[in-house]
């Protein structure tokens, strides 16, 4: 028999590297996988759902969750804050149950060194261009703020060997084969299993 | 642009586990893996093939081998000899291959001594009634040899927590999928990548 406790799986990108539509055909793909919505106080774009795509609240609400130590991280992003609330993550992977995490680069530190044990994952688009590309097609930003995101980008991509695994998203099917295989082999890492086999009489 | 040396993938089971079959399925899969063919003065089983399911060579042979350095890792096994040869394996990771070794214990551990950076993966049947049926299905096996298979199965298995990765082998196919997904995420680690994004004019 293997006992686990859920692991934490954290995905950090640039925006524009495909991240939300890996995130949300992973979870296709694997149900069990628990999803925390973030909270965050930036206006929804088209088609976002309150409490599906984020928690949507006002600054002052946000505001009152940290003050009352509620989120395992919190981070301002293009003038928006976002934040993760700690009891829904803790009593998921308590149960057993993995987290797939959706985050900034500010956020997935400060949860490396809350949950030493976290699997941090980072997307990469192939390129800049690839990147600058991606934000146009989203159509929803303004000029300003792609070039806004673009900055960013380059400052969080130097960050990339914080993370444990980069995957560069070419190609979506094969990036979610890869984001799929690190979380099959981290289930398999020996770091994380509680063994127990009664009828080989192995002493653990 | 990613460039990678080959990576060393070692796999070890008690006899049983479903060791061999797991290797020969996953080089199926994933054609661009090289395998090392050990050297052993064990004389073939029924359908063995020399130079494919190991190179056959008698003791004298063998000790020449060692003497001159050639073997990366060796071993005695039920009284047979095991050896692989350090050359063909270095090449095929210095040309970016990975590598599947399919070792014991004691070989495995000599390799991690001298390739630190290898991928240790151990086979667990499900439970040593498993392990004994499997024995007794291969019938090529008299039955004081598989008692003397069984005794060391169980001291084996209490070194599996030296191994990077444990697969419990209840089903083949799901198995191949945990192995598969090791081989995929190990690519991932960002340990491994030695990434340059001219590009991006990332500083590393």
């Amino acid at each position: 028999m293997i006992k686990r406790r859920g692991t934490l799986f954290v995905v950090s990108a640039p925006s524009g590297a495909g991240k939300t539509t890996l995130c949300r055909e992973i979870r296709l793909r694997m149900p069990d996988l628990a999803y925390s919505v973030s909270v965050t106080t930036r206006p929804p774009r088209p088609g976002e759902m309150d409490g599906v795509d984020f928690r949507f609240v006002a600054v002052p609400e946000f505001r009152a969750m940290l003050d009352r130590g509620e989120l395992a991280e919190w981070a301002t992003v293009h003038g928006n804050l976002y934040g993760t609330r700690a009891r829904s993550l803790e009593d998921a992977l308590a149960l057993g149950r993995d987290v797939l995490l959706d985050i900034d680069t500010q956020g997935a530190a400060q949860l490396r060194a809350r949950y030493p044990d976290a699997v941090l994952v980072f997307i990469l688009a192939p390129s800049v261009k690839d990147l600058e590309q991606r934000l146009r097609e989203r159509r929803s930003d303004a000029e300003g703020e792609i070039q806004r995101r673009l900055v960013r980008a380059r400052e969080e991509i130097a960050l990339w060997r914080r993370y444990d695994y980069l995957i560069v998203n070419r190609d979506l099917k094969e990036a979610l084969d890869q984001l799929e295989s690190i979380i099959v082999a981290e289930h398999c890492r020996t770091a994380r299993i509680n063994l127990t086999l009664p009828d080989l009489e192995v002493q653990n």
